[in-house]
C-alpha cells in the first residue's frame, strides 16, 4: 500500500514550523464541519494537531474530509500555518498552529466505535476489554503504559548500576503446589507429565544465589490459579530480587534506595530517605492492620486504664476476660454529621472485621462527653479528655473485645473515617516497613502450622530452640514495604541450611518424603556450600496502580483478563481441538456443556 | 546465623590496600597446604582472592582451614599483605596480594563435587544440568550470564532512548495452532477450555498498533512444543518489536543502529553501519543458503556456459534438462591435502542435500587442470582457468543437478571448506540482511500453498493481482537478519487490510470461518482503523550465543531443558498429584507406565 509517510508527529509542531510542508499520519479524533470548512483533530501517541481543509481545497480533498468518521486512520499532507489569534488553544501543546491540507489520504476506515476514544463513557469493563485496541487510545491508558515503561526502565537502571545481573529464570518447571494453585502445562513428549507455571521464581533464584551470582533482579512473569477475588490477575509481573551475604538492612536500605531514585526520575518526587519501620504488633497495634496507609494518622489508642475506671461493665468484663478496649478520635469535620446514621455506617464497617459493636461518645461545644457510651465515664471526663485529647466537635469511638478484633475493626473505622473526610493527601506516596512478623500462624481448617508467609523465610535466631515447641511465638526474619495502605513487596532472609528448612517443612506438616520429592532439587543444592541470602519481589503491576492513582491494576496492564479470567478480546480461554487434546493425552472428565 | 559479613568481594583489593583488616565472604575455589601453610583461593562473582593461614595463625583457625574443602562457602577475616615477589601472579587481578586469615568460619559445606568448578570438564551435558548450580559458579557461564545481562540492558537503552515503550503483553490466551504446536494450560475455571502460551506475542504486538502505541518492544518469553532438534528449547527469548506507518527500510535501518550502539557497548565491536543486503534469490544462488555466512566469501558461480563449451555430456544433459552447473573455487591450504578421501567427504557433505555427485578438478603445479572431470575440459582449459582464476594448488568443485540441489549441495561443500580451511575469523561479526524472500511455499505433503515465513506478511505491490494464480512467483516485504551464518530475526511489513489478510488465508488453506475463529480478534481490530505498521524480532537467545563464541544456546540460559526437553535439576515434567488433575477436569489417557 502506497502512502505518504509522516515526517512529523501530530505531538511536534510549533508557531516556528510555521510555513513547512509536513506529512502526518494518524487518527480522526473528532472531526466538525463549520459552514463548508472541515476542522479535524488528527491524533497519534505524540498529541493532536488540527487539520483543517478549506472550501478552496480541492474537491477531492474536500469529499474525502466529509467521509471520515472517528477513528479513521488517515494520512494528511499539507502546510503549517498560524492560528487565527481567536482560535489559539493555550491547554495544547499544538495549540498556536493548524494544517491546511492539501492532501488527504485515508489508510484504514473505522466501523463505529462502541465507545468514543477518550470521552468519559460508561462502558462496562467487559466492552472496555473487547474493545481493548481502542481502549488502549485514550490518552489516560497511553499515559499510565507509558509510566509503567517509565517505572521498570528506571529499575533496571538503578539496579543495573548497582551491579545486579538481570537473569531470566525458566517458566516451565516442575509443579511445586502449596497455597496457591499452579497453572499446569501438560507435557505431549511424556505421557501423563506436566510442566507448571512458576507462582514466583522463588526456588529459582535462591538456586541462582547457591550458583554465586550474588546480586539478582528479574522482572518476572508469574502465575497463580486462584479464584477471582478482589483485583487479582492469573498472570501478573513481580521485581525479583536476591543478594548473597546480606542482612535484612541491607536489603531494606537497596530498596528504599531504589524507590528514592525512581519516584524521583518517574514521577519528580522526593521520597523520604528511609521509611518508617513497624513491628508487625506495633502496626496492627495502632493502625488496626500490617499495611497501615501513613498518609494520615487517627490511630487507635489503648483505653484499658480508662474503661477499667468507668462504670461501664460491657468493657470491663472483656478486659477481665482477657480483651482489651481501644479508642479512635475522629477529628471536627464539615464534610460529614456525626449523626446516628453516619455513626451506624461505621459501626457495619467495625462488624465486618467481628466486632460486636462500635461504642461512641462525642465532645459537645461545652467540651463535655455527651451521647453514646458518656453517662459511664462521667466520673473520669477530665481524664478522658486529657488522654485523647478530644475537643469540641471531635468524637471518640470504642471497641472493646478480644486484641484482634478490636485492631481490626477500628483499623477498618479509621479506613472509612479517612476516606469520608478527605484525610488522604492524593499526591502523597506514603511507604513504611512492617517488620519482625510471626513466622507461622494456625490454619484452623487443617489443624496445622502454615508458613505465613513462605516456608523459606529464617526464624530469628532467638527462637531457633523453640520452633517446634511454640511456633506461635516465633518471628522471622521477614519484611513487608507498604505503600499508602498497599503491601507492595514481600521479602524475607532466606533459609539455607538443610536441617533447620527440614524442620520447618515439618512444623508446617509436610513430612520429610514430600518435601524431598516437592523441593528436592532445593535441598539438594544446599548440599554444595550455599551462601546466606535474602531477597524481597514488590509487586510492578500494584505499585504502576498506585502511582497513578488507580484502583484497580487492570488500568496499568495492556490486556489484562476479567474478574472471571476470561479475555473477552480473544475468547480465552476457549475450546481447543480433539486433535490437539489427543497429542496431549488427555481427555476431558466431563463434556463440556457447549451452551456455555 | 551469625557471620562476619564481608568488607570487600574477592575481585578488588590491590597493593594499595596493604594493611587493610578486611572480611571476605566466598567459596573455596583451590586449597593447598605447604608444609603447613594453607592457601586458600576464595572465589566469589567478582573474582579470586589468595587467603593465607599461616602457622602461626590459632589452632582453631589452622583446624577450620584443615577443614575445608571445595566449593565450603566461608567467611574470612585477616589482613591484606604484600606478597613475596616470588608469588606475585600477574594474571590475577588480586594477584599482588593476599589475605593472611586472622579468623575463619564455615557458613555451609559442600558434599564431594561431580566436576570441580572452572576446571575442564568431561561432565556430560545432564550432569552440568543437573547441578546446575555448581556448573552455574564457574566463570565462563558467570561471564556469559553478565554478558546476556549486558546485550538486553544496551538493548532496552537504546530503544527506550529511541521512543520505543516495552509493553508486556499476556502469556495466556488464546490458542492459534499454525506451524509449531501450542502448548496448552488447562482452565480450572471452565471444564474443558485451555488458555495457550505464546509462539510469539505477534498478533498481540500488531494490535498494540492499532492501539497507537507507535514503537513498541519486549523482551518477550516464547514458546513451542516442538520436537527437540538441534539446537531448540520450548522456552526462548526474542526482542520483539513492531512500529507503525514504517516502511521497509525504516525497520531495517533502526535495527542496524541498534546492534551497531549494542556491539559497540557491550562487546567494543564496530559492526558496519549498514549491514549487506542480498536478495533471498542472490543468497541462495552465490552462497548455496538464504543465511548465508560472510565472514569468508568462497562465492558459488554460474558454470553453464563452459560446461556447455566441454565434453562432458553428464553436465550437459542436466543443463538440457532445465538444471544447470556451479562451480566453487577451494584455495590453496597447508591445512588439508585435496586428496581422494578428502574429495569423497567434501562429496559426502553435498549428498546430505541430495547432490548425485560433486565434480573436480585440480590447477596441477605448471598451472593445468588436473584429475576428476579435466579430461572434459582440455579444449577450454584456457577459459575455465580465466574464468575461475584458478592457480596452481586450487582446485575446482562443481556439481549439476537441478537450481535448488545445486546451490544447497555447493552451499554445504562451502562451509565445510570453511570450516576444514580455517577461513572464518572468529574476531568477525558478518550481518547481513535477506530480503525479497518467497510469500509462499508449496507443501508437497499437505498439497496446499503455505506461508514461508507467517500469514500476516505483506506481499509486494506489484503481485496484488496474481496472488492466487501465481502464488509461487510472489514476493513478500519480508526480512531477515543474518548473523555469522545463523537467522537471527525475522521480520515484515504487516497486512493490516481485512481483505487482503483473508486472502492470504484462503491460500494458505484456511477457510473464512476457520479464520475468524483462531484470528477473529485480530480481524475484528483491523475494522477499527488499524496503522500501516511493521517489525521484526530478533532471538536473544541465539544472539548472546553468537556474541560468546558458543555453539549452543544452552550456553546462554540459566537454566535451560535438556535435549528430551527434561530439566535433569527439578525432574520437570514430573506426575502431579490426582487432586490437581480432578481440579483441571482432566483425565490422562493412557495410565503412564510409572517405571518410566
Amino acid at each position: 500500500m502506497e502512502y505518504k509517510q509522516r515526517t512529523v508527529t501530530c505531538g511536534e509542531l510549533q508557531i516556528s514550523d510555521v510555513g513547512r510542508k509536513v506529512v502526518l499520519n494518524g487518527w480522526v479524533h473528532r472531526n466538525r464541519n463549520h459552514g463548508g470548512i472541515h476542522f479535524i483533530n488528527l491524533r497519534d501517541r505524540y498529541g493532536i494537531t488540527q487539520i483543517v481543509i478549506s472550501d478552496t481545497a480541492s474537491e477531492e480533498v474536500q469529499n474525502t474530509a466529509a467521509s471520515l468518521h472517528a477513528e479513521y486512520c488517515i494520512a494528511v499532507e499539507g502546510i503549517v500555518q498560524a492560528r487565527p489569534d481567536s482560535m489559539v488553544n493555550q491547554e495544547m501543546a499544538t495549540g498556536e498552529i493548524e494544517v491546511e491540507a492539501s492532501s488527504l489520504q485515508i489508510l484504514s476506515t473505522c466501523e463505529p466505535v462502541p465507545f468514543m476514544v477518550d470521552e468519559e463513557s460508561d462502558a462496562k469493563e467487559d466492552t472496555r476489554l473487547r474493545y481493548r485496541f481502542l481502549d488502549l487510545r485514550s490518552f489516560g491508558m497511553q499515559k499510565r503504559i507509558k509510566l509503567r515503561h517509565d517505572f521498570v526502565r528506571a529499575i533496571r537502571e538503578f539496579l543495573s548500576q548497582r551491579d545486579f545481573y538481570e537473569i531470566e529464570t525458566p517458566t516451565l518447571l516442575k509443579s511445586t503446589p502449596e497455597g496457591a494453585r499452579d497453572f499446569l502445562v501438560p507435557s505431549r513428549l511424556y505421557p501423563g507429565k506436566f510442566y507448571a507455571l512458576p507462582q514466583s521464581p522463588q526456588l529459582l533464584k535462591q538456586i541462582l544465589m547457591v550458583s554465586g551470582f550474588d546480586k539478582y533482579f528479574q522482572i518476572a512473569r508469574c502465575y497463580r490459579d486462584e479464584d477471582a477475588r478482589g483485583d487479582r490477575q492469573l498472570e501478573f509481573t513481580q521485581l525479583d530480587m536476591e543478594m548473597s551475604f546480606v542482612s535484612r538492612d541491607d536489603v531494606l536500605l537497596i530498596i528504599e534506595q531504589l524507590f528514592h531514585y525512581v519516584f524521583k526520575k518517574v514521577m519528580n518526587y522526593e521520597t523520604e530517605e528511609h521509611f518508617t519501620r513497624l513491628s508487625w504488633y506495633d502496626a496492627v497495634n495502632t493502625y488496626g492492620v500490617d499495611k497501615p496507609d501513613l498518609r494520615y494518622d487517627l490511630p487507635l489508642r489503648d483505653f484499658n486504664e480508662l474503661a477499667l475506671l468507668s462504670t461501664f461493665s460491657t468493657f470491663k468484663d472483656v478486659i477481665s476476660n482477657g480483651g482489651c478496649v481501644k479508642v479512635i478520635k475522629a477529628p471536627k469535620t464539615d464534610l460529614v454529621a456525626y449523626s446516628r446514621k453516619y455513626i451506624t455506617s461505621l459501626e457495619e464497617a467495625a462488624k465486618v472485621y467481628k466486632a460486636k459493636g462500635l461504642a461512641w461518645m462525642k465532645v459537645n461545644d461545652e467540651g463535655h462527653l455527651d451521647g453514646g457510651v458518656s453517662k459511664f465515664f462521667k466520673d473520669v471526663e477530665d481524664k478522658v479528655l486529657q488522654y485523647t485529647d478530644a475537643q469540641p466537635g471531635e468524637m471518640l469511638l470504642l471497641v472493646a473485645d478480644e486484641w484482634k478484633t478490636v485492631c481490626a475493626s477500628l483499623g477498618a473505622v479509621r479506613i472509612k473515617l479517612a476516606k469520608d473526610l478527605q484525610l488522604i493527601d492524593p499526591d502523597k506516596f506514603a511507604f513504611c516497613w512492617i517488620i519482625d512478623f510471626p513466622l507461622f500462624e494456625f490454619n484452623e481448617e487443617r489443624g496445622h502450622w502454615e508458613a505465613a508467609h513462605h516456608m523459606f523465610s529464617m526464624p530469628q535466631s532467638q527462637y531457633l530452640d523453640t520452633l517446634e515447641s511454640d511456633p506461635g511465638s516465633v518471628k522471622g526474619d521477614l519484611y513487608d514495604l507498604v505503600l499508602n495502605g498497599y503491601e507492595v513487596a514481600s521479602g524475607s532472609i532466606r533459609i539455607h541450611d538443610i536441617e533447620l528448612q527440614k524442620r520447618i517443612f515439618r512444623i508446617c506438616n509436610i513430612p520429610d518424603e514430600v518435601s524431598q520429592q516437592r523441593f528436592g532439587f532445593l535441598l539438594n543444592a544446599f548440599k554444595y556450600g550455599p551462601p546466606p541470602h535474602g531477597g524481597i519481589a514488590p509487586g510492578i503491576d500494584r505499585m504502576v496502580m498506585i502511582m497513578a492513582g488507580e484502583t484497580s491494576i487492570k488500568e496499568v496492564i495492556a490486556f489484562p483478563k476479567n474478574t472471571a479470567a476470561v479475555s473477552p478480546m480473544d475468547d480465552s480461554p476457549s475450546y481447543v481441538d480433539k486433535e490437539q487434546l489427543d497429542e496431549l493425552h488427555l481427555i476431558i472428565k466431563e463434556e463440556p456443556k457447549k451452551d456455555k
